[in-house]
């Protein structure tokens, strides 16, 4: 039995692990932190677990839950978890990040994109950044995980093969990407009104947002050399989903069976990557509350462009999901453990 | 290993039997019927379950398929399964109807509000009405099932221990129903076309909606008595989710204890019907997904009524969720096996 | 030229008057009054009237305004208006309420149901019920306006004309109403936001809503006795509409004819109230952006009840447009002068 | 009084038509065309027109019609306008076609990309291209208007400064754009039925997009030389909005301000389009139900890009503004006659 903490499980993605956690055998929640309810039940905020969890909400003590849990999941906002891991924790206990906190290595442009000094940059090296497709056999034995962002996670998959293998120059990489609204979190603010986001679309942190430079570390390593690239991510009226359109120019002139024979060389045996065959797109519905990633690519001769496209649920892979993934691979358990959600459709 | 077979499998009510079926190990789905679409792979008409699925269509004979399964699920139109089920299917394979063939057992109620003859009467009275709550060691020894209505059994679990221990008179029930818009089924019409549903509401078949007799008679098995009763289904802007506000007049004067006490008589060890406290609502995104009933009351005494509410997922606990619950019953399986989902939120 | 002034314009109702005034070529908007919002361009607000409105936000100084206005809205929480008006302010300009203030006739039924001590009781008495249908002629020459309520306006309407003929028993109705979330207002609140709205339903307000006295009290001047009724009111996930489903008891069989005609005696030469054949439904939509009713029935012979139904646009006849309705009757001018806005569809 | 004609009427560009030009007191609406419900009420099949329009569907008899009207609209499938239109019908009365039949000049190039043999190519040099802020005076004393596409409209507005300065490179523009499904049409077809497209993002027509052509052409005009582009339209669960996120890659470095004066030269004077000041994004929901067009952008040095942003009303400005638009040109009337409306907010 894997005893789990969870820090800030009462936001949308906190709450999502508590969903993903609660249908397992081998996994007992034994915290459901949070500061804004401490003391209250916590399914008397999230009544979907109604009848299902009887514990009340807990503190956000990192310290005293690193003493009975063997993984902590932190679903908070930048700063918490650095400013809490210490070398005592991490002799303790397992930590899956949520946040960006070390998610990207070079400290400066974390606090530049960020705005924020970051408290603990010793534990920056040793974090792992948690994309399993990736980085899988550092994961396997990493105590202390970065859980990559949502817009990454689908930005990256989306377009990795063709720069691993060249096919696409990196730096003509525009990244355009549309989230459902739970990526806005569950905080009390107008924009976030049910009446200001439905019927309506908009772009938002353009040139600006913080998911850039965490699209662009991975690139790089894809590349062998830094990468810059356009990123605007946009809301749009729904719940969940992440649909990302990426546009590169290529390299060389390529056939569609050559380029989905590079995306199977890459994710062929990746249970949770559904490459599609050429002339079909993703949509985010066939990936709703799965763990699911759905990739697809269509080659323009005429521009001499490649648009490469990816779905995902960001509540799943984007946050929760790959966290429990990555929890899976720390604990030598089959990958998908608890994660054959089939998407809910409609 | 139990085989089962689905005919009707690429409307939404079957393709959500697959969705719910495929995720268990003691299932092997043998047969995906369906009329549209045979020959083409499952999985291209619902990618959801792209690389989960590798079989094609197949046509909807009930008779050949009847050699194979275990079980027969049809998720079809009204009239199909009654044109279909003989005695000698009966005798090879468990059949449980999602369609209304068996649900009503005066045939000529039946005929008057379906406008259809009955082909195969002689087989309403061996039907078992598939309400687990109610019916739960009938299902365990029939062949075939009658699986309610999505409308019928939140409707009817809304009011049932009320009815039952005659606490308001009956025949003074109002149920005003509202549906998400996955009730309506995938057949391309202008009035399910997105545009035409979103932002926007509407009441539809006012008092002559065909799952009226079927509440009807379930709630006259309660009062021990006829029963007539308004009803009235609303079509919302939302893919899932039902949602019963039922009207009943105090047959004396009741607190809200008294109340509470009445609904977990019946309803406490149900494993899906989930009772709220006294002064709470339900709310369909808390069963989203699930195959649980949130049920709720609130006393008026000014006007000496109780207005009863209930909420389910249409597609799960209205539909493929307890078709699979009576199938766990009828196989000697815990009944949850498989429906431990956890509602999806947001 | 008309000078208007708008206290509250930041809030969805207040706004709805923006839009609707600033169409008219004989009207001025003097005033555009905030809490929040004091000092900035109601443009930054509200981008909709981005280069269209120069002026920042004022405060909400109502005897200040008085001074420059012809007629002044309040679209303010509940106990503002009542809180401001003065002798002097009403000798000076016309007030139209859009809070529950002067709606109820009986100061101890406002301040139970309310939960507020009226600080300004002498002006119930003169203030007029602003549905136009009803008082038109009092509207004309009143000064101090309350507006109605988006529910009771649309559930009244629904039902008027059958309470007024005596063919229904008043006590024996019951108001299942469903509103779009504009209701709820612009305040950030967590079960406002849309992750929380969308894809779900729920009733709220269950017997106890603050908008049932005041149908009852209007209902009760239509039959000629105290009325108490049954209202429900739910959140639907759409940004505009009403719908009110309306159940009574016949005191007499009736056809659908004679039941027409009872509405046509009514409605016939109301520009606003649409009366629609036997055998249709309203739907939202078909009013929406407008200042329409849209009223239909359905007589149930097998519980001797008839099914009332209308439709509204929440903010206009539910708010902003039944005001201005109620100015133009004040200044003299055709009912449905800047109102003649024709539903958006889709 | 303007005698129009609508041909097409039924669809949803018709019935926005309708909508628009009731509201006008100087034109009158002498002929619903329609295919599929002739000798059917208009107001049958678009109920928000209930009690305003008391005419049946008529045919799509372009011949007959042009004896009686002044101007006739054709909001018809491709290539219907172009197999109708005769010299004769064009020497009774003005077209304005929202058809893509004569948008393109080049006839090989509107036969390859909509696989159509252009049946009368000799009135393709005739037709001005609608779009008012740049072919005005063309319009003025056109007898056939070709309407631009939805698309083109939203993205040609949003990049035309930059390319007619020469500030972008136009080939290296990449368009990526996300329509409301209004955008679809009312055919019944499943990928367009609620629980298909609510809760769901896709991209379609990818590299293949038939407003591809539009738009290049008429970039090209403002380039001066041919330009080839990238665009992705998107499918997103909202009824109406465009937005049209555009990329390009700058040819020298420019300041904010110096952009700004540029978009500024270009639309300070023109009514719709409505220029936002540096940092600021455009949201569908400012211009729902208007013919506004919000433009705006953003310099992005880390990639030495420009993105830039536009979003209309697709049933608007998008089509039967648009189209009024051109009417109000054609007849010598102010530009904005009967277009004043202030977008639908919330």
């Amino acid at each position: 039995m894997i005893k789990v903490g969870i820090i800030g499980a009462t936001g949308y993605a906190g709450a999502e692990l508590v969903r993903l956690l609660l249908q397992r055998e081998d996994v007992e929640i034994v915290w459901y932190g949070s500061r804004s309810y401490v003391g209250e039940d916590f399914a008397s905020i999230y009544r979907n677990v109604a009848h299902l969890v009887e514990q009340p909400c807990s503190d956000d003590d990192m310290a005293e839950l690193s003493k009975i849990a063997d993984v902590i999941f932190t679903a908070t906002p930048q700063g918490f978890c650095a400013s809490q891991v210490t070398e005592e924790i991490l002799s303790r206990t397992k930590i899956i990040d949520l946040s960006a906190d070390f998610r990207i290595k070079d400290v400066d442009t974390y606090e530049q994109w960020y705005k924020i000094k970051h408290p603990t940059p010793q534990f920056i090296e040793e974090a792992v950044y948690g994309l399993p497709e990736i980085n899988r056999e550092k994961i396997k034995t990493a105590r202390l995980i970065a859980n990559p962002g949502c817009y990454p996670t689908c930005s990256f998959l989306t377009v990795y093969p063709m720069v691993k293998e060249g096919l696409i120059d990196p730096n003509t990489i525009i990244i355009d990407a549309k989230s459902g609204t739970s990526g806005a979190g569950r905080s009390a603010k107008v924009p976030s009104l049910y009446c200001e986001v439905n019927e309506s679309m908009k772009p938002y942190g353009v040139a600006t947002h913080r998911h850039t430079p965490e699209i662009e570390e991975q690139l790089g390593y894809a590349a062998g050399k830094p990468v810059t690239i356009s990123f605007t991510p946009h809301l749009v009226p729904m719940n969940r989903g992440i649909l990302a359109t990426a546009y590169g120019t290529l390299t060389k002139p390529v056939t569609a069976e050559e380029v989905k024979a590079v995306y199977d060389k890459y994710y062929q045996n990746e249970y949770f990557v559904r490459v599609m065959a050429p002339g079909m797109v993703p949509q985010t519905r066939w990936v709703e509350g799965s763990n699911f990633v759905d990739v697809a690519f269509q080659i323009d001769p005429r521009t001499n462009r490649i648009v490469m496209m990816g779905a995902i649920d960001n509540m799943v892979k984007g946050a929760a999901g790959q966290a429990m993934q990555n929890m899976n691979l720390m604990f030598g358990l089959p990958e998908n453990t608890g994660l054959k959600q089939i998407p809910v459709f409609p």
